[in-house]
Protein backbone atom coordinates (compact mmCIF):
# COMPACT_ATOMS: atom_id res chain seq x y z
CA UNK A 1 0.00 0.00 0.00
CA UNK A 2 1.76 3.37 -0.90
CA UNK A 3 1.48 6.36 2.06
CA UNK A 4 -1.28 8.49 2.71
CA UNK A 5 -0.51 12.18 2.05
CA UNK A 6 -1.49 14.88 3.81
CA UNK A 7 -0.84 18.71 3.13
CA UNK A 8 -1.06 21.06 5.68
CA UNK A 9 -0.20 24.71 6.14
CA UNK A 10 2.14 25.98 8.92
CA UNK A 11 0.14 28.11 11.37
CA UNK A 12 1.83 31.08 13.33
CA UNK A 13 0.82 29.75 16.86
CA UNK A 14 2.94 27.01 15.97
CA UNK A 15 6.39 28.27 15.76
CA UNK A 16 8.27 29.51 18.55
CA UNK A 17 10.78 32.43 19.08
CA UNK A 18 13.69 30.63 17.37
CA UNK A 19 11.21 31.61 14.49
CA UNK A 20 11.01 28.16 13.53
CA UNK A 21 7.93 25.03 14.14
CA UNK A 22 7.82 24.23 17.93
CA UNK A 23 9.26 20.72 18.18
CA UNK A 24 6.03 19.04 19.87
CA UNK A 25 4.15 20.16 17.16
CA UNK A 26 5.66 17.59 14.51
CA UNK A 27 3.45 15.23 16.91
CA UNK A 28 0.58 17.28 16.33
CA UNK A 29 0.88 16.94 12.82
CA UNK A 30 1.32 13.27 12.74
CA UNK A 31 -2.09 12.74 14.68
CA UNK A 32 -3.86 15.25 11.85
CA UNK A 33 -1.50 12.88 9.57
CA UNK A 34 -2.36 9.76 11.25
CA UNK A 35 -6.86 10.29 11.52
CA UNK A 36 -6.52 11.13 7.83
CA UNK A 37 -5.14 7.77 6.81
CA UNK A 38 -7.45 5.74 9.21
CA UNK A 39 -10.27 7.45 6.72
CA UNK A 40 -8.81 6.28 4.12
CA UNK A 41 -8.58 2.80 5.33
CA UNK A 42 -12.41 2.69 6.42
CA UNK A 43 -11.68 3.09 9.71
CA UNK A 44 -13.80 6.02 11.61
CA UNK A 45 -11.15 7.06 14.77
CA UNK A 46 -14.23 8.95 15.82
CA UNK A 47 -16.88 6.25 15.54
CA UNK A 48 -14.74 3.80 16.90
CA UNK A 49 -14.25 5.70 19.74
CA UNK A 50 -17.88 6.86 20.38
CA UNK A 51 -19.79 3.48 19.04
CA UNK A 52 -17.21 0.90 19.84
CA UNK A 53 -15.67 2.64 22.61
CA UNK A 54 -11.99 1.38 21.27
CA UNK A 55 -9.34 3.81 21.24
CA UNK A 56 -6.04 3.83 20.06
CA UNK A 57 -3.97 4.90 23.12
CA UNK A 58 -0.36 5.80 21.83
CA UNK A 59 2.52 4.13 23.84
CA UNK A 60 5.42 5.38 21.87
CA UNK A 61 6.60 8.11 19.92
CA UNK A 62 10.06 9.42 17.97
CA UNK A 63 10.92 12.20 16.08
CA UNK A 64 14.19 12.82 14.00
CA UNK A 65 14.33 16.31 12.75
CA UNK A 66 16.53 17.42 10.11
CA UNK A 67 15.23 21.14 8.65
CA UNK A 68 12.65 23.39 10.25
CA UNK A 69 9.46 23.92 9.11
CA UNK A 70 8.81 27.72 9.60
CA UNK A 71 5.19 29.79 9.60
CA UNK A 72 3.05 29.17 6.21
CA UNK A 73 5.06 26.36 4.39
CA UNK A 74 3.16 24.03 3.32
CA UNK A 75 4.11 20.49 4.65
CA UNK A 76 3.37 17.47 2.97
CA UNK A 77 3.09 13.81 5.09
CA UNK A 78 3.36 10.85 3.79
CA UNK A 79 2.11 8.20 6.47
CA UNK A 80 2.03 4.56 6.14
CA UNK A 81 1.03 1.69 9.02
CA UNK A 82 4.68 -0.23 9.38
CA UNK A 83 3.03 -2.39 11.75
CA UNK A 84 -0.22 -4.22 12.69
CA UNK A 85 -0.99 -6.87 14.87
CA UNK A 86 -4.56 -7.32 16.59
CA UNK A 87 -3.39 -5.42 19.78
CA UNK A 88 -1.89 -2.48 18.08
CA UNK A 89 -0.11 -0.60 15.45
CA UNK A 90 2.44 1.19 14.41
CA UNK A 91 2.65 4.61 11.90
CA UNK A 92 5.53 5.72 9.79
CA UNK A 93 5.58 9.50 9.57
CA UNK A 94 7.65 11.19 6.56
CA UNK A 95 7.38 14.92 6.68
CA UNK A 96 8.72 17.52 3.88
CA UNK A 97 8.26 20.87 2.31
CA UNK A 98 5.80 20.94 -0.96
CA UNK A 99 7.80 23.98 -2.44
CA UNK A 100 11.47 22.14 -2.84
CA UNK A 101 10.88 18.66 -1.62
CA UNK A 102 13.06 19.33 1.61
CA UNK A 103 12.96 17.01 4.31
CA UNK A 104 12.21 18.39 7.30
CA UNK A 105 11.01 15.39 10.23
CA UNK A 106 10.94 11.81 10.01
CA UNK A 107 9.05 9.66 12.93
CA UNK A 108 6.91 6.82 14.11
CA UNK A 109 3.66 6.13 16.62
CA UNK A 110 3.30 2.86 18.18
CA UNK A 111 -0.31 2.30 19.56
CA UNK A 112 -2.70 0.33 21.32
CA UNK A 113 -6.24 -0.86 21.05
CA UNK A 114 -7.78 0.01 24.61
CA UNK A 115 -11.16 0.45 26.15
CA UNK A 116 -12.85 3.73 27.83
CA UNK A 117 -11.21 2.07 30.99
CA UNK A 118 -7.72 2.37 29.19
CA UNK A 119 -7.67 -1.56 29.84
CA UNK A 120 -6.08 -2.99 26.29
CA UNK A 121 -8.13 -4.83 24.08
CA UNK A 122 -8.29 -6.62 20.93
CA UNK A 123 -9.31 -4.84 17.80
CA UNK A 124 -12.94 -5.33 16.95
CA UNK A 125 -13.38 -7.89 14.22
CA UNK A 126 -15.01 -5.32 11.57
CA UNK A 127 -11.40 -3.39 11.65
CA UNK A 128 -8.87 -6.14 11.45
CA UNK A 129 -9.22 -5.90 7.56
CA UNK A 130 -8.47 -2.32 6.96
CA UNK A 131 -5.19 -3.04 9.08
CA UNK A 132 -4.85 -6.22 6.78
CA UNK A 133 -5.38 -8.45 9.52
CA UNK A 134 -7.67 -11.34 9.13
CA UNK B 1 -12.55 38.59 49.11
CA UNK B 2 -9.37 39.51 47.42
CA UNK B 3 -8.12 38.44 44.29
CA UNK B 4 -6.48 34.89 43.98
CA UNK B 5 -2.75 34.85 43.11
CA UNK B 6 -1.16 32.90 41.02
CA UNK B 7 2.43 32.56 39.89
CA UNK B 8 3.52 31.16 36.59
CA UNK B 9 6.34 31.05 34.24
CA UNK B 10 6.69 31.76 30.30
CA UNK B 11 7.46 27.89 28.54
CA UNK B 12 9.26 28.48 25.44
CA UNK B 13 6.08 26.25 23.88
CA UNK B 14 4.25 29.45 24.20
CA UNK B 15 6.02 32.25 22.34
CA UNK B 16 5.90 32.28 18.95
CA UNK B 17 7.98 33.77 16.07
CA UNK B 18 7.69 37.39 16.74
CA UNK B 19 9.37 36.55 20.03
CA UNK B 20 6.59 37.16 22.56
CA UNK B 21 3.52 34.74 23.97
CA UNK B 22 1.48 33.70 21.29
CA UNK B 23 -1.84 35.60 22.30
CA UNK B 24 -4.32 32.16 23.07
CA UNK B 25 -2.19 31.15 25.98
CA UNK B 26 -2.87 34.27 28.08
CA UNK B 27 -6.53 32.13 27.76
CA UNK B 28 -4.54 28.58 28.91
CA UNK B 29 -3.16 30.36 31.47
CA UNK B 30 -6.52 32.34 32.64
CA UNK B 31 -7.85 28.51 32.90
CA UNK B 32 -5.24 27.59 35.57
CA UNK B 33 -5.80 30.80 37.81
CA UNK B 34 -9.48 29.48 37.68
CA UNK B 35 -8.91 26.44 38.54
CA UNK B 36 -6.62 27.69 41.26
CA UNK B 37 -9.20 30.27 42.31
CA UNK B 38 -12.10 27.30 42.65
CA UNK B 39 -10.06 25.08 44.51
CA UNK B 40 -8.91 28.13 46.86
CA UNK B 41 -12.70 28.41 47.29
CA UNK B 42 -13.24 24.73 47.89
CA UNK B 43 -14.84 23.83 45.04
CA UNK B 44 -13.01 21.42 42.77
CA UNK B 45 -12.84 21.38 39.35
CA UNK B 46 -11.98 17.77 39.06
CA UNK B 47 -14.19 16.18 41.37
CA UNK B 48 -17.44 18.78 40.52
CA UNK B 49 -16.28 16.84 37.19
CA UNK B 50 -16.24 13.51 38.27
CA UNK B 51 -18.46 13.09 40.98
CA UNK B 52 -21.12 15.19 40.31
CA UNK B 53 -21.16 15.60 36.20
CA UNK B 54 -21.69 19.54 36.51
CA UNK B 55 -19.63 21.36 34.19
CA UNK B 56 -18.04 24.91 34.03
CA UNK B 57 -18.57 25.64 30.13
CA UNK B 58 -17.29 29.62 28.73
CA UNK B 59 -19.48 31.13 26.67
CA UNK B 60 -17.39 33.67 26.47
CA UNK B 61 -13.48 35.25 26.82
CA UNK B 62 -12.08 38.00 26.37
CA UNK B 63 -8.32 39.48 26.47
CA UNK B 64 -6.49 43.26 25.99
CA UNK B 65 -3.32 42.67 25.37
CA UNK B 66 -0.92 46.06 26.92
CA UNK B 67 2.94 44.67 27.10
CA UNK B 68 4.32 41.42 25.44
CA UNK B 69 4.89 38.57 28.00
CA UNK B 70 8.34 36.72 27.19
CA UNK B 71 10.30 33.59 27.72
CA UNK B 72 11.06 32.48 31.07
CA UNK B 73 9.15 35.69 32.75
CA UNK B 74 7.67 35.04 35.38
CA UNK B 75 4.10 35.71 35.97
CA UNK B 76 1.50 36.80 38.28
CA UNK B 77 -2.56 36.26 37.69
CA UNK B 78 -4.58 38.38 40.02
CA UNK B 79 -8.19 36.06 39.84
CA UNK B 80 -11.35 37.10 40.70
CA UNK B 81 -15.17 36.07 40.58
CA UNK B 82 -16.68 39.21 39.40
CA UNK B 83 -20.51 38.05 38.97
CA UNK B 84 -21.93 34.44 40.00
CA UNK B 85 -25.79 32.99 39.91
CA UNK B 86 -26.80 29.23 40.41
CA UNK B 87 -26.92 29.49 36.42
CA UNK B 88 -23.23 30.67 36.14
CA UNK B 89 -20.16 32.67 36.90
CA UNK B 90 -17.76 35.35 35.71
CA UNK B 91 -14.10 35.64 36.23
CA UNK B 92 -11.57 38.78 35.94
CA UNK B 93 -8.30 38.61 35.43
CA UNK B 94 -5.64 41.05 36.00
CA UNK B 95 -1.99 39.46 34.59
CA UNK B 96 1.54 41.50 35.46
CA UNK B 97 5.02 40.71 35.63
CA UNK B 98 6.71 39.53 39.14
CA UNK B 99 9.35 41.39 38.46
CA UNK B 100 8.72 45.28 38.01
CA UNK B 101 5.19 44.60 38.40
CA UNK B 102 4.44 45.79 34.44
CA UNK B 103 1.12 45.20 33.75
CA UNK B 104 0.71 42.80 30.86
CA UNK B 105 -2.95 41.96 30.25
CA UNK B 106 -5.72 41.71 31.59
CA UNK B 107 -9.10 40.05 30.90
CA UNK B 108 -12.65 37.99 32.00
CA UNK B 109 -14.34 34.74 31.06
CA UNK B 110 -18.22 34.22 31.59
CA UNK B 111 -19.20 30.53 32.24
CA UNK B 112 -22.30 28.46 32.44
CA UNK B 113 -22.82 25.28 34.18
CA UNK B 114 -24.27 22.50 32.01
CA UNK B 115 -24.00 18.67 32.76
CA UNK B 116 -22.17 16.24 30.43
CA UNK B 117 -24.72 16.56 27.65
CA UNK B 118 -23.76 20.28 27.68
CA UNK B 119 -27.58 21.34 28.40
CA UNK B 120 -27.68 23.95 31.21
CA UNK B 121 -28.05 23.16 34.69
CA UNK B 122 -28.22 24.93 38.03
CA UNK B 123 -25.03 25.00 40.12
CA UNK B 124 -25.52 21.95 43.04
CA UNK B 125 -26.96 23.47 46.12
CA UNK B 126 -23.63 22.33 48.09
CA UNK B 127 -21.33 24.77 45.63
CA UNK B 128 -23.41 27.49 46.22
CA UNK B 129 -22.14 28.96 49.04
CA UNK B 130 -18.67 28.50 47.84
CA UNK B 131 -19.75 31.61 45.34
CA UNK B 132 -21.45 33.26 48.01
CA UNK B 133 -24.55 31.99 46.63
CA UNK B 134 -27.41 30.72 49.29
CA UNK C 1 -16.21 43.21 0.37
CA UNK C 2 -17.61 39.81 1.24
CA UNK C 3 -16.25 37.47 4.20
CA UNK C 4 -13.13 35.46 3.20
CA UNK C 5 -14.12 31.87 3.96
CA UNK C 6 -11.89 29.64 5.87
CA UNK C 7 -12.25 25.94 6.11
CA UNK C 8 -10.55 23.74 8.84
CA UNK C 9 -11.12 20.51 10.10
CA UNK C 10 -10.84 19.80 14.28
CA UNK C 11 -7.39 18.09 15.30
CA UNK C 12 -7.57 15.83 18.45
CA UNK C 13 -5.09 17.65 19.97
CA UNK C 14 -7.50 20.34 19.85
CA UNK C 15 -10.31 19.01 22.23
CA UNK C 16 -9.96 18.91 25.95
CA UNK C 17 -11.48 16.15 28.55
CA UNK C 18 -14.97 17.56 27.87
CA UNK C 19 -15.03 16.23 24.38
CA UNK C 20 -15.10 19.24 22.86
CA UNK C 21 -12.29 21.82 21.53
CA UNK C 22 -10.40 23.64 23.99
CA UNK C 23 -11.59 27.33 24.26
CA UNK C 24 -8.22 28.75 23.29
CA UNK C 25 -8.49 27.30 20.17
CA UNK C 26 -10.58 28.92 18.46
CA UNK C 27 -8.24 32.06 18.96
CA UNK C 28 -5.58 30.17 16.95
CA UNK C 29 -8.71 29.44 14.38
CA UNK C 30 -9.30 32.95 13.87
CA UNK C 31 -5.17 33.30 13.82
CA UNK C 32 -5.58 30.73 10.35
CA UNK C 33 -8.62 32.52 9.06
CA UNK C 34 -7.06 36.43 9.30
CA UNK C 35 -3.54 34.96 7.72
CA UNK C 36 -5.78 33.20 4.83
CA UNK C 37 -7.67 36.49 4.89
CA UNK C 38 -4.58 38.85 4.27
CA UNK C 39 -3.13 36.89 1.54
CA UNK C 40 -6.14 37.43 -0.53
CA UNK C 41 -5.81 41.55 0.21
CA UNK C 42 -2.46 40.85 -1.18
CA UNK C 43 -0.80 41.25 1.99
CA UNK C 44 1.70 38.30 2.83
CA UNK C 45 1.91 37.94 6.95
CA UNK C 46 5.27 36.81 6.25
CA UNK C 47 7.27 38.94 3.68
CA UNK C 48 5.62 41.54 5.66
CA UNK C 49 7.30 40.79 8.97
CA UNK C 50 10.62 39.45 7.13
CA UNK C 51 11.02 42.35 4.79
CA UNK C 52 9.41 45.09 6.41
CA UNK C 53 9.87 44.64 9.71
CA UNK C 54 6.27 45.45 10.25
CA UNK C 55 4.25 42.95 12.89
CA UNK C 56 0.55 42.89 13.40
CA UNK C 57 0.49 42.82 17.60
CA UNK C 58 -2.82 41.65 19.04
CA UNK C 59 -3.92 44.45 21.53
CA UNK C 60 -7.09 42.73 22.15
CA UNK C 61 -9.24 39.56 21.56
CA UNK C 62 -12.76 38.50 22.36
CA UNK C 63 -14.85 35.00 21.44
CA UNK C 64 -18.76 34.26 22.06
CA UNK C 65 -18.76 30.62 22.16
CA UNK C 66 -22.50 29.14 20.92
CA UNK C 67 -22.36 25.24 20.67
CA UNK C 68 -18.85 22.73 21.03
CA UNK C 69 -17.03 21.86 18.31
CA UNK C 70 -15.86 18.52 18.48
CA UNK C 71 -13.22 16.24 16.55
CA UNK C 72 -13.52 15.97 13.03
CA UNK C 73 -15.76 18.43 12.61
CA UNK C 74 -15.50 20.63 9.46
CA UNK C 75 -15.32 24.20 10.42
CA UNK C 76 -15.89 27.37 8.68
CA UNK C 77 -15.03 30.61 9.31
CA UNK C 78 -15.70 33.62 7.82
CA UNK C 79 -13.61 36.48 8.35
CA UNK C 80 -14.00 39.77 7.45
CA UNK C 81 -11.86 43.70 8.17
CA UNK C 82 -14.22 45.11 10.48
CA UNK C 83 -12.14 48.83 10.71
CA UNK C 84 -8.90 49.83 9.62
CA UNK C 85 -6.89 53.01 9.68
CA UNK C 86 -2.92 53.54 9.10
CA UNK C 87 -2.65 52.59 12.69
CA UNK C 88 -4.18 49.45 13.03
CA UNK C 89 -6.89 47.03 12.10
CA UNK C 90 -9.78 45.02 13.38
CA UNK C 91 -11.01 41.62 12.18
CA UNK C 92 -14.51 40.21 12.67
CA UNK C 93 -15.04 36.14 12.50
CA UNK C 94 -17.94 33.81 12.50
CA UNK C 95 -17.59 30.37 13.18
CA UNK C 96 -19.58 27.59 11.94
CA UNK C 97 -19.96 23.86 11.10
CA UNK C 98 -20.30 23.04 7.17
CA UNK C 99 -22.13 20.56 8.13
CA UNK C 100 -25.78 21.74 8.98
CA UNK C 101 -24.77 25.33 9.24
CA UNK C 102 -24.69 25.72 13.01
CA UNK C 103 -23.18 28.56 14.40
CA UNK C 104 -20.18 28.08 16.47
CA UNK C 105 -19.01 30.88 17.59
CA UNK C 106 -18.30 34.65 16.74
CA UNK C 107 -15.00 36.72 17.75
CA UNK C 108 -12.91 39.83 16.83
CA UNK C 109 -9.15 40.63 17.46
CA UNK C 110 -7.78 44.41 17.49
CA UNK C 111 -4.46 44.26 16.18
CA UNK C 112 -1.41 47.58 15.89
CA UNK C 113 1.38 47.75 13.48
CA UNK C 114 4.62 47.31 15.23
CA UNK C 115 8.40 47.62 14.46
CA UNK C 116 10.28 44.35 15.85
CA UNK C 117 11.02 46.46 18.96
CA UNK C 118 7.21 46.16 19.70
CA UNK C 119 6.80 50.16 18.76
CA UNK C 120 3.51 51.49 17.22
CA UNK C 121 4.40 52.61 13.57
CA UNK C 122 2.11 53.24 10.42
CA UNK C 123 1.99 50.49 8.13
CA UNK C 124 4.09 51.59 5.01
CA UNK C 125 2.33 53.07 2.27
CA UNK C 126 2.36 50.23 -0.01
CA UNK C 127 0.18 47.95 1.90
CA UNK C 128 -2.28 50.64 2.48
CA UNK C 129 -4.88 49.69 -0.40
CA UNK C 130 -5.20 46.46 0.79
CA UNK C 131 -6.86 47.41 3.74
CA UNK C 132 -9.45 50.18 1.55
CA UNK C 133 -6.91 53.12 3.24
CA UNK C 134 -4.91 55.70 1.42
CA UNK D 1 25.00 14.69 39.30
CA UNK D 2 22.01 13.83 41.03
CA UNK D 3 18.62 14.38 38.28
CA UNK D 4 17.23 17.65 38.27
CA UNK D 5 13.45 17.34 39.96
CA UNK D 6 10.66 19.42 38.57
CA UNK D 7 7.17 19.85 39.59
CA UNK D 8 4.22 20.94 37.64
CA UNK D 9 0.47 20.38 37.78
CA UNK D 10 -1.85 19.17 34.60
CA UNK D 11 -3.58 21.92 33.05
CA UNK D 12 -7.04 21.27 31.56
CA UNK D 13 -5.69 22.38 28.42
CA UNK D 14 -2.99 19.32 27.84
CA UNK D 15 -6.19 17.03 27.92
CA UNK D 16 -8.01 15.54 25.47
CA UNK D 17 -10.97 13.82 24.74
CA UNK D 18 -9.48 10.27 26.01
CA UNK D 19 -9.83 12.22 29.34
CA UNK D 20 -5.88 11.83 29.41
CA UNK D 21 -2.91 13.98 28.42
CA UNK D 22 -2.43 14.93 24.40
CA UNK D 23 0.78 12.98 24.04
CA UNK D 24 2.66 15.81 22.57
CA UNK D 25 2.33 17.69 25.73
CA UNK D 26 4.87 15.09 27.34
CA UNK D 27 7.65 16.95 24.84
CA UNK D 28 6.11 20.33 26.33
CA UNK D 29 6.77 19.43 29.92
CA UNK D 30 10.24 18.01 29.13
CA UNK D 31 11.19 21.04 27.58
CA UNK D 32 9.57 22.88 30.64
CA UNK D 33 12.38 20.43 32.92
CA UNK D 34 14.78 21.10 30.59
CA UNK D 35 14.97 24.74 30.82
CA UNK D 36 15.17 24.13 34.55
CA UNK D 37 17.91 21.84 34.70
CA UNK D 38 20.15 24.46 32.22
CA UNK D 39 19.60 27.26 35.04
CA UNK D 40 20.89 25.15 37.86
CA UNK D 41 23.50 24.28 35.70
CA UNK D 42 23.98 27.49 35.98
CA UNK D 43 22.91 28.26 31.85
CA UNK D 44 20.58 30.91 30.89
CA UNK D 45 18.59 29.27 28.28
CA UNK D 46 17.44 33.13 28.00
CA UNK D 47 20.62 34.78 28.14
CA UNK D 48 22.17 32.23 25.52
CA UNK D 49 19.86 32.99 23.06
CA UNK D 50 19.54 36.58 23.59
CA UNK D 51 23.52 37.75 24.66
CA UNK D 52 25.38 34.92 22.68
CA UNK D 53 23.11 33.64 20.01
CA UNK D 54 23.37 30.19 20.60
CA UNK D 55 20.49 27.88 20.46
CA UNK D 56 19.59 24.49 21.30
CA UNK D 57 18.20 22.96 18.23
CA UNK D 58 16.57 19.55 18.81
CA UNK D 59 17.35 16.83 16.18
CA UNK D 60 15.75 14.16 17.82
CA UNK D 61 13.05 13.39 20.50
CA UNK D 62 11.23 10.43 21.73
CA UNK D 63 8.87 9.28 24.52
CA UNK D 64 7.36 5.86 25.82
CA UNK D 65 3.54 6.57 27.39
CA UNK D 66 3.28 3.99 30.17
CA UNK D 67 0.06 5.34 32.26
CA UNK D 68 -1.95 7.97 31.32
CA UNK D 69 -1.45 11.81 33.59
CA UNK D 70 -4.80 13.43 33.89
CA UNK D 71 -6.18 16.82 34.63
CA UNK D 72 -4.56 18.33 38.35
CA UNK D 73 -2.33 15.27 38.68
CA UNK D 74 1.11 16.69 40.03
CA UNK D 75 3.66 16.07 37.98
CA UNK D 76 7.33 15.03 38.58
CA UNK D 77 10.03 15.13 35.87
CA UNK D 78 13.69 13.80 36.90
CA UNK D 79 15.89 15.28 34.53
CA UNK D 80 19.52 14.55 33.34
CA UNK D 81 22.11 14.97 30.89
CA UNK D 82 22.65 11.27 29.52
CA UNK D 83 25.01 12.72 26.98
CA UNK D 84 27.14 15.97 26.11
CA UNK D 85 29.78 17.29 23.73
CA UNK D 86 30.88 20.86 22.39
CA UNK D 87 28.45 19.85 19.58
CA UNK D 88 25.40 19.04 21.60
CA UNK D 89 23.84 17.57 24.73
CA UNK D 90 21.40 14.30 25.33
CA UNK D 91 18.97 14.85 27.91
CA UNK D 92 16.86 12.27 29.58
CA UNK D 93 13.33 12.36 31.40
CA UNK D 94 11.73 10.12 33.83
CA UNK D 95 7.94 11.36 34.49
CA UNK D 96 5.85 10.17 37.46
CA UNK D 97 2.88 10.84 39.76
CA UNK D 98 3.57 12.64 42.95
CA UNK D 99 0.77 10.89 44.73
CA UNK D 100 1.99 7.12 44.51
CA UNK D 101 4.99 7.48 42.71
CA UNK D 102 3.48 5.87 39.45
CA UNK D 103 5.76 6.66 36.31
CA UNK D 104 4.18 8.46 33.66
CA UNK D 105 6.12 8.23 30.63
CA UNK D 106 9.75 7.95 30.11
CA UNK D 107 11.39 9.90 27.19
CA UNK D 108 14.90 11.72 25.65
CA UNK D 109 16.17 14.38 23.65
CA UNK D 110 19.08 15.32 21.40
CA UNK D 111 20.54 19.02 20.28
CA UNK D 112 22.75 20.53 18.62
CA UNK D 113 23.90 24.25 19.40
CA UNK D 114 23.59 26.54 16.27
CA UNK D 115 23.36 30.17 15.62
CA UNK D 116 20.81 32.13 14.54
CA UNK D 117 20.86 30.95 11.03
CA UNK D 118 20.49 27.33 12.20
CA UNK D 119 23.91 26.47 11.77
CA UNK D 120 25.62 23.93 13.84
CA UNK D 121 28.49 25.35 16.40
CA UNK D 122 30.64 24.91 19.14
CA UNK D 123 29.56 25.77 22.28
CA UNK D 124 31.13 28.70 23.66
CA UNK D 125 34.05 28.09 26.18
CA UNK D 126 32.40 29.89 28.80
CA UNK D 127 29.43 26.95 28.93
CA UNK D 128 30.99 23.76 28.69
CA UNK D 129 32.10 23.28 32.33
CA UNK D 130 28.30 23.42 33.31
CA UNK D 131 27.82 20.52 31.20
CA UNK D 132 31.21 18.89 32.77
CA UNK D 133 33.19 19.76 29.20
CA UNK D 134 36.59 21.27 29.32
Amino acid sequence: MSPHVTHLRVRYAETDQMGVVYYANYLVWMEVARVELCKVLGFNYRDMECHDGVLLAVIQAECRYRYPARFDDEVIIETSVSAATSRGVEFHYEMRLADGDRRLASGSTRHIFCNRQMEPVRLPEKYRPMFGLK
